[in-house]
């Protein structure tokens, strides 16, 4: 049974390994906590604890061994474990997410985007296709995927999700403004936009 | 001086607001903490928590008055006060966010897009100009605007981001895959997207 870690340790742990990323790039062998914390601008006695969690073996004296703490974190995390997802909506968010470098690396594979939109249909974004969101029943069942990257306009997103549930789509990443009405086995995450947005900006 | 308001609260109750915009669509007068728990598959104990915060004089026999809900909120979380920004990049990420429909109603008002891209420049999108990056510092200056929503490649971000510092941006927003090294006078958001991937699917 693997341990729960908590989703403030797995966000923080993600941007651990960005910055982990960066350093590789410029050939840094070692890394302190208190060089992430300084970044992050957060204590480095949390940093510590976080990495504590991960069981990484590459601790010496001058601080953590970059890549062997990255390893630790992406094994920790499952970036190995490959999720396939599909992109519904191939309007401007849709074609950003399609194009974002970084899914692969932490496991999340784009098998397609989908859209009613005649114009857009044939196209590709990225080498991915974009087909008929008529299509997607069929193919999540041959595929099995079942996870949805929900990138259409607000006052299509209700119904869209419910096409997606009833094609047995169990995890929708919802990028609308809207909170969706769902049954209980379809798990949703919010991709809160505005809420992040006014908790960073509160204090202005 | 304000009540400061976790973080969690905040995205929850700007959760609950999108919730209320739609019973508003719908024409539904009162709504229930158990309606806005079932929705968000969150307790209905803690709904009651977060709503008593609000001094939200709306409550009767069958639930919250709607309308006076959604005004606590605004209230509590400020949306009246209106918060200048600029997106800088407009590529699919940055013109997906000039066109998202809810920032205004939450108070952000963007200003403009910025690229270094001749193609783009002079350009409009949602009625908002795309300018020359070269003219930030200067329309910062004169307008006071001192957030920016950063949406540039991974490759850029972190030059870009030295360039508003030194524009005198002090709020980024920032959406790119990155951990952005910049003073401490300067706060960032990391818009950590592939951080809330792996909570969401963390169990799959």
């Amino acid at each position: 049974m693997e341990k729960k870690i908590s989703d403030k340790v797995i966000s923080r742990l993600t941007l651990y390994h960005c910055i982990l990323d960066d350093y590789i790039v410029d050939n840094i062998e070692f890394i302190s906590s208190k060089q992430i914390a300084t970044l992050l601008k957060i204590d480095d006695s949390q940093v510590r604890k976080d990495i504590n969690i991960l069981n990484n073996s590459g601790k010496c004296r001058v601080g953590y061994i970059v890549k062997e703490l990255k390893k630790s974190i992406e094994k920790t995390l499952g970036f190995a474990k490959k999720k396939n997802a599909f992109i519904i909506g191939a309007g401007n968010l849709g074609m950003a997410l399609a194009k974002y470098d970084n899914f692969t690396n932490y496991g999340l594979n784009i098998i397609a985007l989908f859209d009613n939109d005649k114009k857009k249909i044939g196209g590709t974004i990225n080498y991915k296709m974009v087909l008929d969101i008529e299509k997607l029943p069929n193919l999540a069942r041959k595929t099995n995927v079942d996870i949805a990257i929900l990138t259409v306009p607000k006052a299509f997103a209700q119904s869209t999700a419910d096409f997606l549930v009833k094609a047995n789509i169990k995890y929708i990443w919802n990028f609308a403004p809207v909170v969706l009405n769902v049954p209980d086995d379809v798990q949703v995450w919010n991709e809160n936009l505005m809420g992040n947005f006014l908790q960073f900006t509160y204090n202005i």
